[in-house]
């Protein structure tokens, strides 16, 4: 690639607003100080750069259940977490390798078309439905990050261990996909698939013990021992857990984490939503990050992650599309705030205070942004020299956007941008969407619709 | 217009999901029962076909809000309810009849673009921004009704009654464009507004003394002895006016309404957020309304409707955009469901039970289709034979729809369609939308811009 200055009407990078700044990039896909002798010119008239959105929580294969567990069955009392997990795991184990390609491509299509430039793939299909691992065990992982890489899409892929249904209860039948032997096992792989990856630097490997309720305490403590090592685990997404967690362990389950070494710098808790004052300080100590996916948390009716008392305990948040319930990252730090304001009956909640004209718009943009970037443990999101230059803009024509004052950008932007805003979307600072349009978008459209058909 | 058969991929109408349906327009814009000979025919393929949306609470003008009230000035404590309707006021008064129009334009014309066909708009600038009116007192009133119809947007002007700041409180001086001397004047010159307007088959006009705050006793009866009218009121969107009304009143709102004679069928209560058991029992009983506008209860932190306990008690929910903070009247029904998912902490709140696999998602677009139109007093938002012809179509190939099977066409679309899916719209069978594009987007766009641009 040669090196090109991209010139767009206004430019948000390095946390400055710059009108008629520009975006050099270099041959290897970095951001540069300044434009060498010789760069093409690329000018983008009318829009609006920022750094690519950082999906920090993904199960691209759940795309596949969009629409699919809106209603509660016949002979069922009622819907909830746990019985839209069951409905999920019968479709995670219809897939074969090709189907979890398929749907994760989709997915990350999706992805792509509303700006996000990297995900995090909480990564939990290992094997087969029976549990025997593929001919190479890393065969389901490789078609997700293959998925990810042919849409364009930056990938880490958080690789799950699970060991269990529950405290005291095996892994249920439909679980067995997920499934390592044990906890050794569990570490080797997951730095055997990051070495089978390493080709790639657009695609890294993290840790990823699902949950406490998932995996017992020796599970924990193996992954405490690499606690330089990007690490996600859900936590405490359903009061169900908190109570299983007190009978098993004595403790909540940030306690617990803190307990066996796991609160570190590099450690996301996906969701942190039924947390005790003391566990939002723990966490805040040990400067953690906590990644909420709104999107999700309203769909499964989990509830609000109490991000304001996170900020301020010195927690960093990140964003994530987790079900792929509806993917469009911008709304789901509209709801972060939105569903805050909901429930303590004001707003600006997340508000940093001074009176800056777009400071809540910034620090929600920077959950989407660096936030994520953090918890993935990447240098990206800022647009920052040396950093790779993966970027969106969004038309300032759209009608959700037009006329939007200059001191009121990124907040209408945060606010009220839908994803037909999106225009061009860059990863390394190669453009994969143009004007809106992925060339892929019909053939990856296709493939998923016979996936769908075929899929019960 | 010559008759037309649209043939979509799918039509969804009378409540029923018809592959290969078609919907035959007769020359007047009605639906009719079967194609008359000569009728030319528009094929859709992969488009699904749905009534119009009726965005049954809306104010235009506010658009110009967008991303501008979304942080705390310096010097402010917080943000509240209050604090954004005194940023609201000032772009009020700011506006002379050009830019009501100008921004009202906008603000419909996204609204199309959302598949929404018919909008009520709460409509309270009337006046000089000293109170004195115009040469013809509806001039903004004919502004706003020309903006809707040059989109091409059925509208019902719900002329506003306003008369004071608060309970012992005058019209504070940001409130003097929305007042009327006097009940009777109010009254009078909503009926003159009508027969000035009744021209258009597709404008209406009804009654909206604007809530139990901004108008005493004797406005509400006044409305209250025109039982036969659609009758549109704020109520209980913020604690402090409950405690306003029982202080004035010594009733709760809803309490007041049914002892002036306004609960009845044609009433919507906007917003009612803070109700207690009774005054749900009392609006269910009355067959009444309730317009809910979850975005904007979101964004401003009202809370959230229990449209699960209304609902029980028979009152018809319908949906509104109100402050325009998005305009995307599906994720207004999609919010509607996951903030009560946030509250109740289970899923699927407004299933109607019975297993149907579509049965919540009919529920909620019924909110959008027919519960708006019920609350307007119009016929419309069913398609069914002799309504008129108002529908807008979604792309089955967008990549947040492509592959939804069948039975989960309705779901899908309600929970994950985004504002890029819908493709046509069209009201009394004439196409304003097509293939996603309003002809007077650009032209639209540019008048907007510049009015932002001088206002302050």
């Amino acid at each position: 690639m040669a090196p090109t200055v991209f010139q767009p009407e206004v430019l948000f990078a390095g946390g400055r607003l710059q009108p008629g700044g520009q975006l050099v990039v270099a041959d290897d896909g970095s951001v540069l100080a300044a434009a060498p002798p010789g760069a093409r010119v690329v000018k983008l008239p009318g829009k609006l750069m920022l750094p690519g959105l950082v999906n920090a929580h993904s199960h691209a294969f759940q795309r596949l259940l969009r629409g699919r567990t809106e209603y509660v069955a016949k002979g069922r009392e009622a819907d909830d977490f746990w019985s839209w997990r069951e409905l999920m795991y019968r479709t995670a184990n219809a897939l074969d390798p090709a189907g979890v390609f398929v749907a994760s491509r989709q997915a990350f299509l999706e992805m792509a078309l509303a700006g996000i430039t990297t995900v995090g793939e909480f990564h939990y299909l290992h094997h087969q439905p029976d549990g025997t691992p593929y001919a190479d065990v890393h065969e389901l992982a490789k078609q997700v990050a293959r998925a990810a890489r042919e849409v364009g899409l930056r990938i880490v892929l958080l690789r799950v261990g699970y060991a269990r249904a529950g405290f005291e209860q095996p892994a249920n039948p439909l679980q067995r996909r997920f499934c390592d032997p044990d906890p050794d096992t569990f570490v080797h792989r997951t730095l055997e698939l990051r070495r089978a990856l390493a080709g790639d630097p657009a695609v890294s490997v993290g840790f990823a013990p699902h949950s406490v309720r998932a995996v017992p305490r020796g599970w924990l403590e193996a992954v405490a021992r690499h606690p330089g090592e990007v690490t996600h685990l859900h936590v405490a997404e359903q009061p169900a857990e908190i109570k299983a967690c007190l009978a098993e362990h004595g403790r909540r389950p940030v306690e617990l984490l803190e307990e066996v070494g796991l609160l570190h710098p590099k450690l996301t808790a996906v969701h942190a939503i039924h947390l005790s004052p003391s566990e939002i300080e723990a966490l805040g100590r040990a400067k953690a990050s906590v990644c909420a996916c709104p999107s999700t948390e309203r769909n499964l009716g989990d509830g609000v992650v109490p991000a304001d008392a996170l900020m301020r305990a010195g927690v960093t948040i990140a964003l994530g599309t987790d079900s792929q319930a509806d993917i469009h990252l911008l709304d789901d730090a509209r709801q972060l705030e939105g569903h805050l304001r909901l429930v303590r009956g004001r707003r600006a909640v997340l508000d940093p205070g001074g009176g800056a004209l777009s400071g809540l718009a910034e620090r929600l943009l920077r959950c989407t942004m660096e936030g994520g970037a953090r918890s993935l443990g990447l240098d990206v999101g800022a647009l920052t020299v040396g950093q790779p230059a993966d970027f969106f803009t969004v038309d300032l024509a759209h009608p959700c956007l037009v006329g939007a004052p200059r001191e009121a950008l990124l907040p209408a932007v945060v606010f009220g941008a839908a994803t037909g805003a999106v225009s061009e979307v860059a990863v390394g600072g190669k453009l994969l969407v143009e004007a809106g349009r992925h060339p892929l978008t019909e053939e990856i459209g296709r493939d998923f619709a016979a996936l769908v058909s075929r899929t019960p």
